[in-house]
């Protein structure tokens, strides 16, 4: 267990963590909550995305030595930069403070890298002699399980791993409790007056479900709806139809993603990022490379409902080199960047008509800087299904994983706990104790308080 | 009314159209009944398909002089050629003979050729003379409606219009019925000693519905098995369910079909043919190319049914030239190809879940010398299904729409039936007496030979 430095410690220290310096009562965190600093990586199949848990309740905790000087020098390293090695960013615009994970409070910082990237960092950890200080890893993704091998030999450091769909699903529901102003919705998305609106989700405005209940007069019901869709967009798709708060399963995919995006501009146009692959795409039409059925028909084809500019065949329109003279790679990249979103709208609003669900979220780093891919599926929702489904969208797109996983902390605590307990009581007092603190999950509606061990409920100087 | 030439004329045919030259009763086909020869064109995005029937029963018809020699120049000059000016090209492995439509005996053709060349073949029909020869046209598919203008104006020529899906279920139920050998399924489609099943329709196997019915034992049921969805792969793709005979909709598509894939080839391997495209695609491995579940995870991604060699992300895994090194443009073909069926095989399959439906039928004209492509969507089928939905292929692949708007002939007849009637009798007989004849359609179940006017049951020399 560790003891108390008292107040002198923490009034020397100059990284602006400690927010209240004089509270007289500290407490020592329990030795069953997993040691500081937390950090939830979701390694994808392109990018990796790592989040960093800040505590700003230091005044209220008493940590070790240890824990202070790792604590402090990976935040200095994590917050004065705001890129890392060659290829890491930090998203400062995104950072989340005033969160609430396993009874600590603090703020989310959030940086990604390739994935490719992942030997480079795993490296830059150990030069940095970070690799020892970042005790508590929780690891989602395809690559908590492909790396895990490398990140507990090159560093002997344990991924505590979550199930991928899992982290995304408290990922989200945790980020959208925490952030008012997560969620929004477009207006009219492909006009040229398009609006971002902001889409409280407590309030539970766009759907029909909600104006059924405005014109009963009734209160539209609150927190979190259910059920509702998420469609994950990384490299590949994933389709989660959520019922509840642990009720959820993944019922779709597509290997038609952002990596599908990203490997045609490379191969059409040369782009070797994501970013210039979405600034060329911009620029470019895809009508030109596209058939539209306005090409075939000469005019709508009423029959089935589809109107003159709706795309019949993708990169459909051109086939010799006599008519790719007028072609220029800005319209193949937006020709790209199109399939790839009617083609997840189609899936995504297939998926809801299928189960009769009106909320269609849309995740994921395919929607980094990348407004037109995120008007075209508000589009595509709100046409198709004649206004009836409303495609949302959430501001930390790609980092809902990351920050989900962090929810194992909660498991590692209950079983220590459980573990510890174990010593001391039956086997069917410690599963029950264990029950219940799992209230202090990141999974839960409302922001409760941890309960834990007796130890930590005293008072110290 | 024509009057017959008897049977010296038609003993001096030499063309082979004659069957039975010395039957003595002939009949005059009524004036309601559209004057031969008969085509079915299908206008498409990228194909256009004619279908030529060739009516076999000439003597057992008084036809006029011009009829005869129009019918013979038109039957000469295709059915002694495999190719039509520079494109144009017959598939004579296709022909289907005994076949009934309006109460004609006969064998349809099949052609086609590039749309982009639409207007070569209006000047090819123009110069050969056979515009006015060709005095009923049944047209479908979007062209039907952009070029009939165009067909009216420079050849004179009028097209009975059909909407394409109802000529799409029509053809492939007519097709099936009057060609046995029509259906066919694989067996192990993605292993080496893969097996081409032939599937009588009319016997109803492969579906779990029907294997519930062997154990039983009872006899599956007869004729066409309701409802089975068609998986029409042209430039586009059009999902269609049909519940019953006339209870067809359109249901879902796609704009990855055919085009996209031509399109790619073109762009990512200069191929300006689809034999080509198909070509370079059968020697590629898409796996360099494509990034999979067990690059990601390094193994299975088991939570969510995911073996490692199922695709994540199509074209996810080079984003970079020093990767591309390794990559041919054989790769990238195959990578083009297997992104299109696989994407087009999880459409069909949502739709096929979501109403409930086992026996899914692929057509259209990309899976011509495309057995990749058709083995893809079978083991896709096979596999994601558990073994509960099989796919079906037609021998016929991309003619059903063509043979299908034919059924406009029993339409036209009854038309002018009901004109012709509404001069004799009140129009209450002249409508119902049109029902009557509505039975000789090509829609029907069985071969029911067309009642026809007075007139043709009138024997004579």
């Amino acid at each position: 267990m560790s003891t108390s430095k008292g107040d002198v410690e923490m009034t020397s220290d100059s990284s602006g963590i400690a927010q209240k310096r004089h509270r007289p009562l500290k407490r020592t965190p329990s030795t069953s909550v997993p040691p500081m600093p937390w950090f939830g990586i979701d390694i994808g199949g392109t990018l990796t995305k790592l989040v960093y848990f800040e505590p700003t309740d230091l005044d209220e905790y008493v940590e070790s030595p240890d824990e202070q000087i790792r604590e402090k020098t990976i935040h200095r390293y994590l917050t004065t930069n705001k890129a890392y090695g060659e290829t890491g960013v930090r998203d400062v615009n995104l950072e989340l403070s005033g969160v609430r994970i396993n009874d600590r409070k603090g703020i989310i910082h959030f940086i990604r890298f390739p994935t490719d990237r992942m030997l480079n960092f795993v490296r830059l950890v150990k030069e940095k002699g970070f690799a020892q200080m970042s005790s508590t890893v929780c690891a989602t993704g395809g690559g908590a399980e492909k790396y895990a091998k490398v990140a507990e030999e090159e560093l002997g450091m344990y991924f505590h791993k979550s199930e991928e769909m899992r982290s995304l699903i408290k990922g989200i529901e945790f980020v959208a409790q925490n952030n008012l102003d997560e969620c929004y919705y477009y207006d009219n998305p492909l006009s040229k007056d398009y609006k971002k609106v902001i889409w409280r989700w407590s309030s539970a405005r766009c759907s029909t479900t909600d104006h059924i209940h405005e014109d009963k007069k009734c209160p539209p019901p609150e927190g979190l709806q259910y059920p509702y869709i998420v469609c994950n967009i990384g490299s590949g798709v994933s389709v989660v139809l959520v019922r509840s708060h642990n009720d959820f399963k993944r019922v779709s995919g597509s290997s038609i993603g952002g990596g599908f995006f990203q490997g045609l501009c490379f191969w059409l146009c040369g782009c070797e990022t994501f970013e210039e692959a979405i600034e060329l795409a911009t620029k470019g039409d895809n009508k030109k490379v596209d058939k539209l059925v306005g090409d075939i028909y000469g005019t709508d084809y009423d029959a089935a409902g589809l109107p003159s500019d709706v795309i019949a065949a993708s990169f459909g329109k051109v086939f010799n080199k006599e008519d790719a003279k007028n072609i220029k790679k800005e319209d193949l990249a937006s020709a790209a960047l199109v399939t790839t979103a009617n083609n997840i709208g189609s899936i995504a609003l297939n998926i809801a008509n299928h189960h009769g669900i009106e909320r269609i979220v849309f995740a994921g780093n395919f929607l980094r800087v990348n407004p037109i891919a995120a008007r075209l599926l508000a589009h595509a929702m709100n046409f198709w299904s004649k206004g009836t489904k409303k495609a949302l969208f959430l501001i930390h797109e790609g980092y809902f994983g990351a920050v989900g996983c962090l929810d194992k902390l909660v498991d590692v605590t209950n079983t220590r706990r459980m573990e510890k307990n174990s010593k001391s009581t039956t086997p069917s007092q410690a599963s029950s104790s264990a029950g219940e603190d799992k209230e202090g999950s990141i999974e839960g509606g409302e922001n409760v308080v941890i309960k834990d061990d007796e130890e930590m409920k005293t008072p110290r100087d």
